[in-house]
């Protein structure tokens, strides 16, 4: 077998060869997948996007990365289509490898991942299957800074209490609380132990617990992330990880009780 | 939400308010449900104390907690019913956390978790739908002192070998043993390496391994246990943790073969 | 019960009679046991040998312990049958434990284990139940050098691409690969970054990836494996552990494409 004739260094014959740190790639596909399984990137000279939506239009992501979030970056304008959970399988090769490469073969459109003296060949999704979501513009009202850590306390108090998490915020602060049939919790965040906090009025909307709870696991200890709130209205999840090379959008759609 | 609304911090109107360090909680919640999954407080001004038997009537715990194990300590005569697996979901909570608040909300009965700024409220169980076991007055003729780390080396050698463990003790050694069809392990101490041994003769007990075993792997590391042993008769364990101010007497009945 | 009674020190009166570290003998089970359940053990004075083939006769291992990899040892010409799996539930009683013992029971036949006070009595296998496999003499064009440590991860990374790994030696490299449908992945070594690489031409054999995977992932990080290889021949895999006291021999069969 030799997997390896016929790749050489020249970037000029490829489309897409990057190099990257692979704890980079590894908190990217930590962050997709959180929400789907196969995702569509879409590359320029400039960066990679995608934008996904899960099956049940509950939730969508917006990821951008730009080219600084790789320590060498060669691609034309080009999409690639992946199947996220074989990816994982290629980050598990590269525990205690600092640098991979990836590049598409331009003769079989596999995508090439290169950890150390490994060369992992993958076959690529086709861009066409994937749909192209439009992400809303949305004002909200309320925006709390906070740190992920402390949302995941709330969320392992929330766990076993509700399938749906309330938020809310006010002028002093921001509280997450589930509401059972015999049990409650709630995180109660005042001010000034966030990082930011800023809404004239209360605003409270209530949300499926585990797309809050999937997204959340997903992002790194110690990032702060910024919600926009509103009253029954998706709520939006900005924050950036790899150095904030890589910013993510995130939407969740509300659960409205009927009355 | 305003679960926490309508608290205050005199003690004065709570019937139970105390403050106690997270792993106090945990040990004593760990001993507890090695035999049953719920469970009846009995609170007193001076302190708490709990007796259960499981469904079997095999073993029977008694535990009394002094105040002395709280931080703070407010409590009226009263009865609490909790579930212990609720109780143990609050404590994950607490990791990395050393102090929590309990207290009885006084309009709704429940129980209330403050870890941090989590407030955790859960329904207590009916304190009349227990039974309280009367705790028999054995006096046995053998007492054995060792330390509980023996006693687990001793439960995993015996563990694939039989169902029942034997426990005997002469004025020379302690002896746990399992003997099976084809296999069989003993677990020898000699009074040197025991932290205390007097009997006049030698005493013999057989006990099923599964619930020895539960109990013993509750109790924390480097505790020390009083075994009291008699022939066929049923054996007693006497320790404390929480710095002795939480103390256990657990009885279990032995199994008699039948000729 | 008085398991240990009827024991004395005196080797004289056993035909089997060892102390060992606990590591050396936790090493030998987990390689012996990647391969067969069950093995008969043959001893002379000098040390112990076993052969064994697996059920479906894809591969045959052979080890050869030295009377160096005891602290003490003596014995008389016999054969021990044993269950490992009964043998890896000894081993947890020896965690944190440096020395046991093994003596044979001259009375009841049965293998006692020591360590520390514990006293394990194991049932023994008829040797007679045992095949006695010969081994072949093969002798193989390449002979490769290399650390298990490089032959984990190309293991790790074959695992989901397919169920055979094919082996290619030259004079400039080793190569692992593994050909999928859609996917591939391969692991080339450099002769520089091999200990040992001497081969005239080019070799090449496919191997039952599952096979291979459980032996390498038995053998310690750190030890240098000596891969014999040809064109559609066995593979011979030779190493030592424990100090080089107990050496392997493992034979597996290559997998024949039909036309």
């Amino acid at each position: 077998m030799s997997a390896t004739v016929g790749y050489d260094d020249s970037p000029s014959q490829k489309q897409f060869s990057v190099e990257l740190k692979s704890d980079t790639l590894k908190g990217l596909v930590n962050i997709i997948s959180a929400l789907v399984d196969e995702v569509k990137f879409s590359i320029t000279p400039e960066g990679m996007t995608l934008k996904a939506v899960d099956a049940a239009h509950v939730a969508m992501i917006e990821v951008k990365v730009d080219k600084g979030a790789f320590e060498s970056y060669y691609a034309e304008d080009c999409e690639i289509g992946l199947d996220l959970d074989k990816v994982k399988g290629v980050l598990k090769l590269a525990s205690g490898v600092d640098l991979m490469r990836m590049e598409q073969d331009p003769s079989t459109g596999r995508l090439v991942f290169k950890i150390g003296n490994i060369t992992r060949e993958m076959a690529v999704l086709d861009p066409s299957s994937f749909s192209d979501p439009k992400v809303p513009d949305l004002h909200l009202k309320a925006n709390i800074g906070i740190s992920v850590d402390e949302l995941k306390r709330g969320i392992s108090a929330a766990d076993t209490i509700s399938d749906h998490i309330t938020m809310k915020a006010n002028p002093e602060r921001f509280e997450l609380s589930c509401e059972g049939d015999t049990d409650s919790v709630s995180l109660s965040v005042e001010k000034s132990a966030l990082v930011d906090l800023s809404t004239d009025s209360e605003v409270c909307s209530m949300f499926p617990l585990d797309y809050f709870s999937n997204i959340i696991k997903a992002v790194p200890g110690g990032t702060v992330i910024n919600i926009e709130l509103d009253n029954d209205y998706p709520m939006k999840l900005l924050f950036g990880i790899a150095d904030k090379h890589v910013s993510v959008n995130y939407l969740l759609a509300p659960r409205i009780e009927s009355e």
